[in-house]
C-alpha cells in the first residue's frame, strides 16, 4: 500500500483523460503559483476521486463519500463522468451552495449529523449495507497517489523550485506530494490554520491525534486528525510545518484577487498566507512555489 | 510603422521582464483558454503599455493616457515600474473602483468629460503643454506590437489551434494578434457585443466609422471607432467577425466561474460567449482557442 513515485506516475497516466493539467503562473518576483483551483470541480480533489474510481473494479453498486465540500463535489463529478451513482453524505454544517453543487452533479445527497464524523459514520453504514465503493476524503492509497499527481506535474513545469508550500487538512494532498518530491531536493512545507492544525500537532506528538477544528478555512482544512497513511510520509518527507492565522488567510485571498485575478477559497489561499505573513521565511536563494488548491467560495466573499 | 512578426517578436523580448507569460488551460472537450486575465493589471493592456514606455527615449516629462479602465491601470502600472509619473485622464462615467485602482498605482488622476472622447481630448492638450509621452489605448504601433505578443506566446503554447477567438474594442489587441497569426494557418475570429461593434461595422463599410456604444462590456470594449493602424490588418487577416448579446456575455461569465474558477469581466468573457451562444460555430475538426482577456470587475458581480 505504499505511495511511491511509481504509483503516482501510474495514477497520472490513469487519470490523464479525466483531469486538467493545471497551469503555473510565474510572478514578477519569481514566485511560482500552481493554479490547482482551476481543476475540474474547483480543487485538487478530482485527482484522487478519479484515481480511486478508475482503479476500482465493479462500480455497479455506486460510490459513496462523506463530505460537504470539495471532496463531495469531486466524487460526484467523477461518478457522473463514469456513469455511476454517487451518494454523498454531508454534515448539516456544510454550506447550501456546496450542497447544491453536489446535487447538480447528479449525486444523491444525504444531509445529516452535526459534523464530518457523523456523515462519515453514516456513509460507512451505507457502504456496509449496499456494497458501494467508499471514497475516503484523504486516507486511501488511491487518493494519496491521485493527489500526488499535482507534484508530478509541478516538477515537470517548474523543476527549479527549492520549496513548495502546501495547505493541509487531512493530509491526502501533502502526503501524495511529499511522496513524489521525496526523490528530489525540493522541500515540501506544510501550512495549516492555527485553529485547525492536525498535522502540526501530530508531528509534535509523534502520532496522529485529535485536534479541535474551527476558523475560516475549517470547511476545507478542518480535519480532526490526519490520515494514517500520510503520517509516516510526513514524518520523513515534510521539511517544515507552519501555522497561519485567519487574518493572514484573508489577506492572502484578497492579494490573490487584487494582484493575480485568482479567486481562492480560504483553504486555497492558506499556503500563500504562510509566505506573505512571514510564517514561512524562504532562505537566501530559495525558489518558492505556492499551491493554490481550491476555489469553492462565493466570489463576492473575497473582495 | 507596419506591425509584423518581427516587430512583435522584438516587443516580446523587450517586455519579457515586465509581463507575465500567461498560462493556457485545456478543458475536457479540447477547448484551449488563454488566461490573459491573469496578466499584471488584470488585462492584456500591460503588454502594449510596457512596450510603448520601454521603446520611448526620455520619459522625464511623464506619460499620459486617457482611459477609465484597463488601459489606465496598465499605463499607471508600467509608469510606476519604470519610475516615471503617469497622468491618467478618466471620463466621469468610469467606475470609482477602477479610478481607485489607478490612483493606488501612484498615477495622477484627472477626472473630467462625459465620455472617452472628452478624456482623450484633455489628455492631448496635456501632452501638447508638457511634452509627456502619450500612450494611446489602441492606435499606436508599439501598442499593437505589444498586444500581439499574446499571439506569439499562444502559438508557442498551443500551435495546433485552427481558430482563436478574440474580443474587440478599439482593435489594438486583435490587430497585433492577427498580424502575428498572419504567418500561420490559424484563423483569427473577432468577437464584439451587438451593442458595441466598431470592427464589424467598419468591415462592412470598408473603412473605420463611428458606431453607437452601450451594453454590459462597454467599459472595456466600447470604442466608437476602430484604430486606423489595425483596420487594414483586420481586412486581410481577420477571418470572421461575429457579434454576441449581453445575455450571452453574462452566461459566459457565469460558466467560466462555475466550470473553470475563472473570474472574467464582461469584455473578458465576450470571446467565449461567441462559442457558447453559437455566434461562432467551429467547422468539423476545428481546434478552438478562446482568449480570456480581462478580469477587472467586482467578483460578486459574476455569481
Amino acid at each position: 500500500m505504499s505511495i511511491t513515485q511509481t504509483t503516482i506516475a501510474a495514477a497520472h497516466a490513469r487519470i490523464a483523460g479525466d483531469i486538467r493539467r493545471t497551469p503555473i503562473l510565474r510572478l514578477e518576483d519569481g514566485l511560482c503559483l500552481k493554479l490547482e483551483q482551476l481543476q475540474r470541480g474547483g480543487s485538487f480533489k478530482a485527482r484522487g476521486a478519479f484515481n480511486r474510481l478508475r482503479q476500482a473494479g465493479d462500480l455497479s453498486a455506486g460510490v459513496v463519500a462523506a463530505s460537504g465540500g470539495n471532496h463531495g463535489v469531486a466524487v460526484a463529478l467523477a461518478a457522473r463522468a463514469l456513469g455511476v451513482q454517487a451518494t454523498i453524505f454531508v454534515p448539516e454544517v456544510s454550506s447550501p451552495a456546496k450542497q447544491a453543487r453536489i446535487a447538480a452533479l447528479g449525486a444523491r445527497l444525504v444531509v445529516g449529523g452535526a459534523g464530518y464524523a457523523d456523515a462519515l459514520a453514516a456513509s460507512q453504514a451505507h457502504v456496509a449495507q449496499t456494497g458501494a465503493l467508499a471514497v475516503h476524503a484523504y486516507d486511501q492509497p488511491e487518493i494519496l497517489a491521485g493527489q500526488g499527481t499535482v507534484a508530478l506535474e509541478w516538477q515537470e513545469q517548474a523543476p527549479e523550485l527549492t520549496h513548495v508550500l502546501v495547505a493541509v487538512g487531512g493530509g491526502g494532498l501533502i502526503g501524495g506530494m511529499a511522496a513524489w518530491y521525496a526523490g528530489s531536493t525540493t522541500q515540501v512545507v506544510a501550512v495549516e490554520p492555527q485553529t485547525s492544525c492536525a498535522l502540526h500537532t501530530a508531528l509534535a506528538a509523534g502520532r496522529p491525534v485529535d485536534v479541535p477544528v474551527s476558523g475560516l478555512a475549517a470547511d476545507s482544512l478542518g480535519a480532526r486528525q490526519v490520515g494514517g497513511l500520510m503520517f509516516p510520509i510526513a514524518q520523513t518527507h515534510v521539511a517544515q510545518s507552519v501555522l497561519v492565522s485567519d487574518a493572514a488567510i484573508s489577506e492572502a485571498q484578497r492579494w490573490l484577487w487584487a494582484e493575480c485575478a485568482v479567486l481562492a477559497e480560504p483553504g486555497g489561499a492558506a499556503a500563500l498566507a504562510a509566505l506573505r505573513s512571514g510564517a514561512f521565511v524562504p532562505p537566501p536563494g530559495a525558489r518558492v512555489g505556492v499551491l493554490v488548491c481550491g476555489s469553492n467560495t462565493a466570489p463576492g466573499s473575497v473582495a
